[in-house]
């Protein structure tokens, strides 16, 4: 069976990679970059989500970025609340974790290349988060083409491929997607700020994106807001 | 003053960059990854080493790549030995580390965007280690175009850039620069399978080819060997 690394963070765009990766008919691989981020809740449902999707094999990766600090989500710094939703994306937000999936997608390769996967996605979209420079395709392209020539497997001629099935989506539509492949969105996580009981603060830039989403698609988000 | 992060193992090539880096006139904010090898020792250079060239700050960054495994440095695979010097670069040798440089070069962007330096320098050598596909020049080139479209300094216009002053030296030339600029080879380490009291086997790959570089330079190396 062919083998893909998928980065589960737990949220509602890396778990809706997860189901691509599953009905496109790969055995899964998860890997969670541990990162210490503010919001640990997030590991928990990469676990559940882990478990929903039958892996292979689920890799919790610890890797401490808050030795470096320099984001709202690694360091002590506020949450931004209550933005205007049309204001997200204009700039790049606090939320900016620096070279975050320069990193992440290089620990995937290590992963796949010891596993022999010959594909490794992400649940990145361009659309919604566009203030984020290490979202778009043109990162993806270069990362790969990069990745190419300076590892083993390929040099070897054995290639590792990046897949971004949601690259191209907003997030009504990554949702509307997941359902299509039966994807159970109560168990993911999306809050930069969630209460001590895990549940959602409903107002950070995240929360207000998830929630419009919903709205947007006619359904009701089935997680719990404080 | 300006500033730059050094990968800094504390082995013979990357001392050498640093003390490049510091004739260069950077403040130097040196990172090491303990990325869990066999040689645990190199750590205790990197500090002797990261104290010589008076470092303004020494992030010993932990990555577990034990989780992968897949190479004779990160898993239990016999290190080679006593192997013809003319066979070395020949083919990727068994102590390829699956993406590593890659991922080294991301967390170094990630110490270089939130300290704000603007260089990153790594010590690789394209001549002596030709094996590895990830210390060639087109991997560099690559990795800092990738780089810079998919981080924040990069899109604001504050290019990070990556310093390698060794890729077309060999071992031979990187030692006489180092005398050059002072470097106390003394408190480096090299060796794959060091003795239990620190001194080097003298005959695994990486000691065969320091050795005989030492030789070529007419010096004596001045470290310990069992």
């Amino acid at each position: 069976m062919k083998r893909a690394v998928v980065l589960l963070s737990g949220g509602l765009d890396s778990t809706t990679a997860a189901a691509v990766a599953k009905s496109d008919g790969y055995e899964i691989f998860a890997l969670t970059i541990d990162y210490n981020q503010r919001h640990k809740i997030e590991l928990e449902s990469a676990k559940r989500v882990a478990l929903a999707l039958n892996t292979k094999q689920h890799v919790i990766f610890p890797l401490n970025l808050r030795l470096f600090g320099g984001s709202s989500l690694t360091d002590d710094w506020e949450v931004v609340k209550d933005i205007s939703i049309d204001k997200i994306g204009e700039t790049i937000p606090t939320s900016y974790v620096p070279a975050r999936n320069i990193i992440f997608l290089s620990i995937a390769f290590a992963y796949a290349e010891t596993i022999h996967a010959n594909k490794i996605y992400i649940g990145v979209s361009a659309i919604d988060y566009s203030g984020y420079p290490d979202c778009r395709p043109e990162f993806l392209t270069a990362f790969e083409n990069m990745a190419q020539i300076s590892t083993k497997t390929g040099i070897e001629g054995n290639k590792i491929s990046i897949a971004a099935p949601l690259v191209q989506l907003d997030k009504t539509a990554t949702i509307r997607l997941g359902l299509s492949l039966g994807v159970d969105y109560s168990i993911t996580h999306t809050c930069y700020d969630p209460a001590l009981d895990g549940a959602a603060c409903g107002c950070c830039e995240s929360c207000l994106l998830r929630l419009q989403a919903f709205a947007n698609a006619g359904i009701k988000d089935p997680i719990r807001y404080t």
